[in-house]
């Protein structure tokens, strides 16, 4: 066809640029995108670390086999770096492991154990509050300098964050991207594999309804080609529930490689409920009560593990030398494609080529027993410039109070952290299925975790 | 005016109408009513305690002071007692008293204490599940011998009962009463005696915009004439909330007045969330988690007593006892108001005179984030032969919370109890607020209830 | 009851209170009501007429026989008027009768026929035009000098009128009332003298379930006392449909003495629709396709009058006349009641009294089927600082279909007039059921009429 | 992959199988997909007809050119055509052409014109009301028969012939397929060669975001690749707006070959509204007030027939005598695929290939401003057994206003005409945008058509 195919002036904004490990995935996914190029700038708090992405960036490009041809620039300021820009990653990390040393471990203190504490519970609230602020201030700076761009955010907790872009500018054109769902595909990849001998089959050729929040999302519907795969799944589970799958992980994803489990919670939550938990056992484990969580001894039964945040600074000191090996040129980026879909999502908003894939935007009735109006993961239509979700239906009841808890606690802490109300973040706090405490001992952490926050967040 | 202002030839059909206690009262309330006068019909499965009560009416009815003159019969069927009827009141005890103790007792084996244990928390779905059969059977006779009548339910719990009828028979005309409101408002007339001075005020000249669910209801705004009560509230609760209320009972319903609370609960609640909880302690403590009801000793410290089964076993003895003597003559019905609000109520629908109060009926919108179609409890307007909500508003978010959690259980449970789908109604016990138990355990708990009622209901 | 059951310091701002008649009556009203005194600060563009009003009003209130004692007072601006008000009472006239002549007479060319031209139809429609900037600067005045204050409209077009003040500041507590459904409420009287013989009823005595939107209102419930009143209609509907009711006439309001009708509109539509329609026939003519409104031949035929912008003028001319005799102390102010509701209002407003009557809010639910935030007509409950719409129900199905079409054109109207979308309001113009010509000849008559109102809304 | 990607035993119920012409067109698309074959079961009223197809079709699949192999049988009732199937094909036509001549032409009479008559309008409701009862008992039969089937409906008027089958059969899998918005997709890919020179483009590579109701749908994105066709459409208007659009014909669909028009409608729409129109004029004119169609000269100025119903009758002579050549031998089917969808999405429910199509469902939120429930059409994702609607936005404003009444006549014809309510029948037929009678003609006219259709529809 005579219409363009190819876009060679794509200019994207990457806030948070000076990630070490998650933006040289993204440096891979573009050079491995034969139909784009363009023009990458790096913003980051840490100026430094954007300096030797750029560098890391521009050698990566300058390679024959990098197809996708990007030029990296580093941005002084917001506005410098969004100004122009077509497309908008957001990807960072709030406050630093001090902070997060405080969401995980705090609240065990209390009795309160957390696997992740980056999304719900008191650990994943708190970190809302950080991040929040922070939200707020790129929503304007949008507003300002981006308005028509796209903005793919990857930042946690997933559905506070970009619950908050929309908040501060109802008109922006959001999407929040997470790989959980693709886990979970996978996982029905092996399954076809274990119960059908079917091998070789890709997560993508697995077409599933998904409906719920980030990392607490839910399929009520799967299938390979003309082939329903509840009955099979139905028959993993009865094979694997009991000691748990642990034969091939599901989950190559190399942000969660690291971090095991045996898909033993999330095969309890399909007999009990009957519909398939799509993210990962350590993040369902932290949107029930103490089912699962109650104390270290119970995850381990349900093995699955709590990753301390001590790991987290261990693993940041190697992934700090392999930046400079990267930059130095002793070590190369690896054109590997991480499995993400933020460059294919930039083609088909591009009008390059459609595609159905799940995305967390604002629920304008893609569930139908959820809120208007809060951010909501199901399967969406991207076409050129159009992001237009698919209509899932409804949550099945019983997963409906599970969820619903969390939906409105998320819309809760939006708005009481933007208007800076103490007393309503309480409420919420003890809102949460893991705090389980007197209101007196609630009272307690919260003000102890509060004041641990209190660099990024003054209540 | 020239119209008919007094009814004569009323037909009211009571479904429960040997009960020992709040049968009485009813006599009472209708004798003292001038303005209305026809039939009773009693109805219970317990004949002989009919055949009582209508002796004991017609005795009262009898008496010179009597003015509302009502002759009562006993019906053999359901049948015979709704045709023709202008009126149902159902007041019924689902089961006895050996259902109702494994209700409140049979958890207690596993750390969860109940204050009442008829409308939440496990032993409030157990009784529910004893309940909807029963409320299905009433409906379904509604339908078919008095489609046109208008129903008045106090059974508990109220919400599961009244959705009951509705699921059954959309277009009843049923409403839910229920006196707790009618305790808060009590107390803020005490408010207004100890912060003001002003003595004597009856509780229904206390303005209050109600809303919420039966026994967890709130009230966000209230006032005397043109005084505003929050600002007097808020003092009596600054003055009273560490050691309790105690200098006069706010609740002199006989049904609870041996049911001593000093209010702590509701202060707490109101110092938490800014609005007023509008039931008694006993009721709030268990809509929440284990915050007022982690054990006996907690309960003890908040100032509220844990009602035994085994009391409700002695006082029926004592009621059996006085129902004896009354109807042999050797004691009269005193001839006292009892507070409840169904003579009323009665008037107004006849057309004899408007009333707005608070009631139990479908959510049509009047609390416009609560679903609609669920029993909610507001203010209505009551004319002939017309019940119509006033429009309530919003629940504040964070109460909000606490009650859509309820509303959904609710829900769940009558549907879930229609369709006797037991692993849906397991995963609603498990989401009770008094239920931190693991699932292992809530299983063996659920399984040993439900075996205890499987007389009256079987999944 | 030793709370305060008299109100002395009441401060009402009157924007329009140059108003010669309309004032008069408010005057009246306020004068014979003893629970309340204070202040009335009279606001209108053209001072000298507001200078007058506060001489009549300050005479009326040195009167013996006035009760209610209240002292008037010119403001210079809007802020002066609004500071300090408890209550805002808005009745003004936008525009002169130049513009209102052709409001209702341009469209005559093109076979348009207006029985009144000031709520729907093209004059309705451009009216509002006027009438929208006005209330956006009131409303702001209002947010800025007296955001708490109760706001009373009176001023025509009502739905867009009340729209648009929420529009700009929603949080304002603001009404509008209007006396037509009193008109159906008297004429229900009437038919219990004619069928029943039941002579001396006052209309307050006649409960009516309103729903509609503001001279478009039906009522679907009516009764008095324990009788149902439908039938009662129906037959007095049955023995004057074919020739009219013109016996007696139903509305003594002043506003409408001169403007005579014999009822055939409302009855017709009775016969088809099943339900009351409660406003005047030349109101109700004008919502509709040309059934009515044809031609004059049709319109007399239907027994209602097309009153002329001519009439209008002479009879200011009379009230100009009368405004100086009683400035001057030559004729006295008659201390009779309008029938208007406004003071009994205040009083509930104000916490002297609660009541139930029919009011113009946004739908917060109270009309099922009505979009919510659109202003309608139905019943509320007035308290102190409060007014709550009683659930009214939903539209029957083919009233519905008559309502929303105006219910949509007046929301676009607020919306396209705010942003000054001429295309858009030219778009609904034609969606008008009086409309009934080609898009080129649309054009002109808008074009036209737009012209003649230029003075006052510049699109 | 190792999954079956070819279906070969497929079976469909062809509801309406004695089609001369529009079965013709199915029987192709069958034979040229390689990918399905089967049984296909004719039903029709017409058995002679259905039997004459049934030749025709294995004749056809007899030929080696057909890559898609099926076997024809004519069934003998509906339970024996639908037992067993997995697709239902509804393509009937309600009564004959004697009624249809009623539709079109009675009207006239009263001045009122309509160029087709099958949807809206007077004919578009009779026609609704002979089909209405003959899609009540095929759902019922569905139901009963064929319960898990997917139904596609190709019968007019499509919109209350889908809301018949989910009102009966609420769980049905039905869909409603029209090839309108095809031609205005081709009309858009004319306007890429007139404007951009680009050639040779596939009315499939347009991407249209469709919103609306079946004959009246609008388009208000529409891109090729990256690249926005709202400019290009707005200059194409432009150019040809005044003089109309005859060059080449935008549709090429057979059914709608002979009906010509010169877009002026369309273009007209675009310039008063600024979105898409996606229908033939002759549809859309029916759906506004007499704009186009208030006399043949309007029509004829607007450069669209008026197709008359004698034109019909000579057309099914020439397609009788082509049914018999073709059963004959005499002539062949040809082999060119219709345009018509319907395979594809056969292909798709089976899971051998997703796409996302516009079709005609049931309001599950895709349209935000249009009532759940009933039927729109937007685009869908269809995949294995799903079809999911993708969301569509909300109408504009003014467009809204033109849709919704059709929208809720529609919905109001449905109820009406399933419990027999004659007085909302009228009252929705006088709301029609084309029926600007008095009351009284319309009741006459009413009643004529009424008795013209009751053979097939007593009320």
């Amino acid at each position: 066809m005579s219409t363009e195919t190819v876009k060679r002036d794509v200019r994207i904004a990457y806030i948070g640029g000076g990630s070490r490990g998650w933006a040289w995935g993204l440096m891979a996914d573009l050079a491995m995108e034969k139909s784009l190029g363009g023009t990458v700038r790096l913003y980051d708090i840490d100026k430094a670390a954007a300096e030797q992405n750029a560098l890391i960036g521009n050698r990566l490009s300058a390679r024959e086999e990098a197809v996708g041809k990007w030029a990296y620039e580093v941005a002084d300021s917001l506005q410098e770096a969004l100004e122009g820009s077509h497309f908008v990653v957001i990807s960072i990390l709030p406050g630093t492991f001090d902070e997060m040393d405080s969401d995980v471990h705090a609240p065990e203190k209390y009795g309160i154990y957390q696997s992740v504490g980056d999304t719900v519970g008191p650990g994943g609230m708190i970190r809302a509050l950080r991040t929040i602020p922070m939200f707020e201030e790129i929503a304007r700076a949008i507003r300002a300098f981006a308005p028509d761009a796209w903005v793919i955010n990857y930042t946690n907790p997933m559905s506070v964050c970009v619950r908050t872009l929309y908040e501060v500018f109802p008109q922006i054109k959001a999407i929040g991207c997470c790989h959980e769902v693709f886990g979970t595909q996978k996982l029905l990849a092996l399954a076809l594999k274990e119960i059908c001998g079917i091998d070789g089959v890709d997560r993508q050729e697995i077409r599933t309804n998904v409906l719920g929040i980030n990392h607490f999302t839910w399929i009520d519907r799967a299938s390979f080609y003309d082939r329903d795969l509840f009955p099979v799944y139905e028959e993993f589970v009865e094979r694997y529930a009991a000691e748990g799958y642990l034969g091939e992980k599901a989950d190559k994803n190399w942000m969660n490689d690291h971090f095991a489990s045996a898909e033993m919670v999330k095969m309890d939550l399909f007999r009990r409920y009957g519909v398939i938990a799509a993210a990962g056992d350590r993040h369902l484990a932290e949107f029930v009560p103490g089912w699962y969580l109650k104390d270290p001894e119970t995850a381990a039964a349900w093995k699955f593990s709590l990753t301390p945040v001590s790991w987290r600074r261990e693993d940041l000191q190697r992934r700090l030398e392999k930046s400079r090996r990267l930059a130095a040129g002793e070590e190369e980026v690896a054109l590997e494609k991480t499995g993400e879909e933020g460059v294919l999502l930039i083609r088909a908003l591009l009008g390059l080529g459609d595609m159905v894939t799940n995305v967390n935007i604002p629920n304008q009735g893609q569930i139908g027993n959820l809120p208007m109006g809060a951010v909501v993961e199901t399967n969406a239509w991207f076409g050129r410039d159009q992001v237009r979700p698919v209509y899932a239906g409804n949550l099945p009841d019983d997963i409906w109070h599970l969820v619903i808890r969390h939906v409105t606690n998320q819309e809760g802490v939006v708005k009481a952290c933007m208007k800076k109300d103490r007393k309503m973040l309480f409420n919420i706090f003890m809102n949460d299925p893991l705090v389980r405490i007197s209101p007196k001992e609630g009272k307690e952490l919260f003000d102890t975790m509060i004041k641990n926050t209190e660099k990024y967040c003054v209540l």
